[in-house]
């Protein structure tokens, strides 16, 4: 039994458009969101969790329909193994009772993200323009794009002060970005795995992701939807890449090995998997065409790449100077995707400004997904600084 | 002026067919070779050289057309930049008088893999079966296949014997095959930057650029060959999967950094390169397309996936206990595909058997891209051994 137990999505229209980082006018906007716990009447208990480039509204509990959600075979954010078919959420094991996310203390939020494909609006919504679906005519968002929505979600709801922002990966980003754009409005981050900026071999394997998806002939320069075609082939291949990036070489290896598929021999043959690593890319690649939209894969790639608070403000230092919160930062030994010196130059740099920062350097040896996975080790040190 | 001149690739053709580990028999078999120095009377100065992956017989000297001949606008084994439009061999740093395999005292001996696109029989072929190209029809081929066929086209220009086999990555595994399965004509290997066995992370980077290719709906099943269309979406995919696993994570960071294309600030496209490390990609990917066969990246690919000595013969330790060739072992310290630690375990093995083996590892920052790049260093160590 699922101390959460089944939560359903609720969505809301935002009142008005949101004007863009591109200068661009989006609007209507709809948030697809899921809460967890109660909320104080003095509304000052309220954490709002930020999902990574694959993720969704529904981060804790279990999804009413399971079974007939497809979006619940693989979890969101990165996906875990042995949650298939149950329809818990892709940080359940943070969020709720007890947990590191404490529902019997905090009022968690968790809403899709802007450009999403679980509920908020992006490319596969309706453009009121046109009555059909935005495709590649949705504009480009950035990580600030995302929170100003969020920002006018929560006012929406009546929320105007957050006890914590937390997230990990693309997460991270949204509460960095939070701490740096409403520094009044915000009383701690909690930010995971993740970087002021993401390094050059990252903008490199998101690159690749992003031509794996357009080279396909079936993403017709966007346009796919309702053509009865979408670019599955294309977004197979940029999941795969996706995925060994999110593992250490020393995790794969120690799943997989180099054992084939048929024990005896291997069997001569190009297009069948042989071994038993390349089955599992075949199969993550399926599971996550069936649940994820290319577009919003594209988009949400393209604003993670652009995050970049030194570039946006001068340097890293100017970005902080107004920060108000409270900062921890958690990092993972093996994660080559987000390494762990993005978290200490954000450490420094707060540090140097005389900001109340706490960094966590856990030894583990998954890689990226980590931070999903390593939830026991996270809980303690996320609870005792959200007591303080 | 290059110290080697101009140098005509030239062809032979087999005697026979050969009978491949597949049991299957191919044939007739032609070898597109290159040679630099002179044989000795007695026959007994001959270096055979293999390439890598993506390369061909053409590893040192000027090409005599290389300005019509688009296979020299990136380089063999893995492109080096500044020296397109010159038409110098893959390995020319390395092959020369005075240089580590001095033509001065040897016969180097260079040539197209067994399943290339550059002169040897591959893919791309005419099926005698069929008068039309193999395409996937191809036997799927190993390592010990390339070795074999390399044995039979030397017997054919009457060398029975090899003073040293050498290369780099997979060209490396040929050496070590041919130490094991010919321990009787090989004086001495030189293994550069490989292994006796892919790791899983390597076995996975593979298996994604082949899905790259044969998601490309211009692959048509192997046969695209006439039909005027040829996957070169996903192989250019594949490339840059590649291009990244050549190069260390700190060199892209010296290299490209997060500089955007437009200095001033993003442009808000998904469509367009923003980073300069993202019009690189597509430089790679569309110069790689220009110059190689899709089809021989993917039986060439599989065969280094396959490449296990310790599979293929019980154990590491039995492969290795009748190799009577010298061995020099080199790796890289920022070479993560082919990383030090395979060539540590073929040195442990060779060592507990007795065998004559010296290893070096060189800290250098490049990534697997070294054994093309440190050519300064490597060129001590190997003349060296040879001197030996």
């Amino acid at each position: 039994m699922n101390p959460i137990g089944t939560v359903e999505t609720q969505f809301l229209d935002l009142p008005g458009p949101v004007r863009l980082d591109s200068n661009r006018e989006l609007g209507p906007i709809r948030i697809a969101f899921e809460t967890y716990g109660t909320l104080a009447p003095s509304r000052d208990n309220v954490i709002l969790v930020c999902h990574a480039l694959s993720g969704d509204a529904h981060a804790a509990g279990v999804s009413p329909s399971p079974s007939a959600d497809s979006t619940r075979d693989g979890f969101a954010a990165e996906d875990r193994d042995g949650t298939a078919g149950r329809g818990l959420g892709w940080w359940d094991g943070m969020i709720g009772p007890g947990k590191a996310f404490d529902t019997d203390r905090y009022f968690v939020v968790s809403t899709n993200l802007l450009g999403g494909c679980k509920g908020t609006t992006g490319p596969s919504s309706t453009d009121p323009a046109t009555g059909k679906p935005y495709g590649s005519d949705f504009p480009v968002i950035t990580v600030a794009d995302m929170v100003r929505v969020q920002r006018s979600f929560l006012s929406a709801l009546g929320i105007a002060r957050l006890a914590a922002v937390a997230g990990g990966s693309l997460g991270g980003m949204q509460a960095l970005e939070w701490a740096v754009r409403y520094p009044d409005d915000v009383d701690s981050i909690v930010v995971i795995a993740s970087t002021h900026a993401l390094h050059p071999q990252g903008l490199a394997w998101n690159a690749i992701a992003r031509e794996a998806i357009m080279r396909d002939p079936a993403w017709q320069g966007g346009h796919y939807y309702g053509t009865g075609r979408k670019p599955d082939g294309g977004m197979g291949v940029g999941r795969m890449v996706g995925h060994i990036t999110y593992l250490s070489a020393l995790a794969l290896g120690d799943k997989f090995g180099r054992r084939l598929q048929f024990a005896d021999d291997v069997r001569y043959t190009i297009t069948e998997p042989e071994f038993e690593v390349e089955s599992y890319l075949r199969h993550q690649a399926d599971s996550f065409v069936r649940r994820f939209d290319a577009n919003t894969y594209l988009y949400l790639s393209r604003a993670l790449t652009y995050f970049d608070l030194g570039r946006e403000h001068g340097s890293l230092d100017k970005a902080l100077e107004n920060v108000r919160a409270r900062a921890l930062l958690i990092a993972f030994s093996s994660d080559w995707l987000y390494p762990p010196v993005a978290s200490e130059e954000i450490e420094a740099a707060l540090r140097k400004l005389g900001k109340p920062v706490e960094y966590h350097l856990i030894d583990a040896p998954y890689g990226h997904d980590c931070f999903l996975l390593e939830e026991a080790r996270q809980t303690p040190i996320i609870r005792r600084f959200l007591c303080e």
